[in-house]
């Protein structure tokens, strides 16, 4: 871990192939430690982790994942289908790369999910028109340091939420309690392939100062 | 910056009380820079920060916010109402910092806020009995990034959600779209007090392995 925060930070990308090498247990104990880090409201921590490893465990939940990945797929195209043929080329490649993902699960070293208990969470957007999202501001600063942190190790690994619509299903495979939910799932391991760079907008166009500039 | 990413995280604990000493603008745009990096669903970055260092714009928020502080510390308090004395006071002092930074948010040098536009957040547990949270995956985060950046510079913040109770008034302060909301309000500055550490539970109560075990 000789690399500067800011060399961590702006080069954690999405890495979705790994190689099978196992995590070491002290190095995976340290990107854990990082998520438990993070801020949430109250400090109530209202979320914790299941890292899986098992085999057995890992396919029962991949197969439910390899499902809604094919479904989100179909949608993505079918958003697309009149954007010019090249547009469509580069989503169907970016998308085959999480298909191989989703296909694999059971082969990713560590496979963490996120649980939390909605009955600890403060929501202050819950009367709003709009779909409710400050729920997570709770949940979601860990999965984003656990992520960070495993870049700081070296390793590389993506922040899924998909698997959410099987909720039940996941609950009945991990034993998690009845009131509790799945807000994440994040395979990770040593990746084929570099670091960074990140492709993300200018900062100038992420920002407004004081007041929105249209 | 010459801190390890370990010790950055490791210490990166929400600051409400802050010197009124100015952010120099390449170091608050570093920080800007990092919540950039960060993750979202198929890329999109679907948010935006405003960042608002104008009194005047403060004055008008924070009157906003005080407002909501308030409600909170009463059902706090409510919600505590039998619990042991002991309890009660140190409850009521962690509040009373949140109360300080709340009336004097026009005092804090930069107060960021992150607002989003829901129609390119794709939600999976809309259909669940439980509250939705899934669309913070594409928005905490950054933020997230922006507390661990601030903290790497020697600054402090606090992730806060109450403003969202206010959104539509947020919205004709800040001037942002109509399909817009705000999902979160950190103030940032250079701490009084020191970084770290954290209370945080053990790491063996966070993680369970493979499986929930109670």
């Amino acid at each position: 871990m000789s690399e500067s925060f800011h060399d961590v930070i702006s080069t954690t990308r999405s890495i979705r192939r790994y190689r099978p090498d196992p995590i070491p247990a002290d190095v995976l104990d340290r990107v854990l430690q990082a998520a438990v880090w993070a801020p949430s409201g109250g400090n109530r921590q209202p979320w914790r982790m299941i890292v899986v490893s098992d085999t057995d465990q890992k396919r029962k939940l991949g197969a439910l994942y390899v499902e809604e990945w094919a479904k989100y797929v179909a949608y993505n195209m079918e958003n697309a289908k009149n954007a010019p043929q090249e547009a469509r080329d580069k989503l169907a490649a970016g998308l085959a790369v999480g298909t191989n993902l989703a296909e694999k699960m059971h082969e990713v070293p560590v496979v963490v999910f996120f649980v939390h208990d909605s009955r600890l969470i403060y929501v202050t957007d819950d009367h709003l028109p709009r779909t409710s999202v400050v729920g997570g501001a709770s949940l979601y600063p860990a999965v984003q340091n656990l992520l960070t942190a495993a870049r700081a190790e070296g390793l590389g690994g993506v922040l899924t939420t998909l698997i959410a619509r099987r909720e039940d299903e996941v609950r009945e495979i991990l034993g998690f309690p009845a009131e509790w939910g799945v807000h994440a799932m994040v395979p990770i391991g040593w990746p084929q392939g570099r670091h960074g760079p990140l492709a993300r907008l200018p900062l100038a166009k992420m920002v407004h100062h004081d007041r929105w500039q249209d």
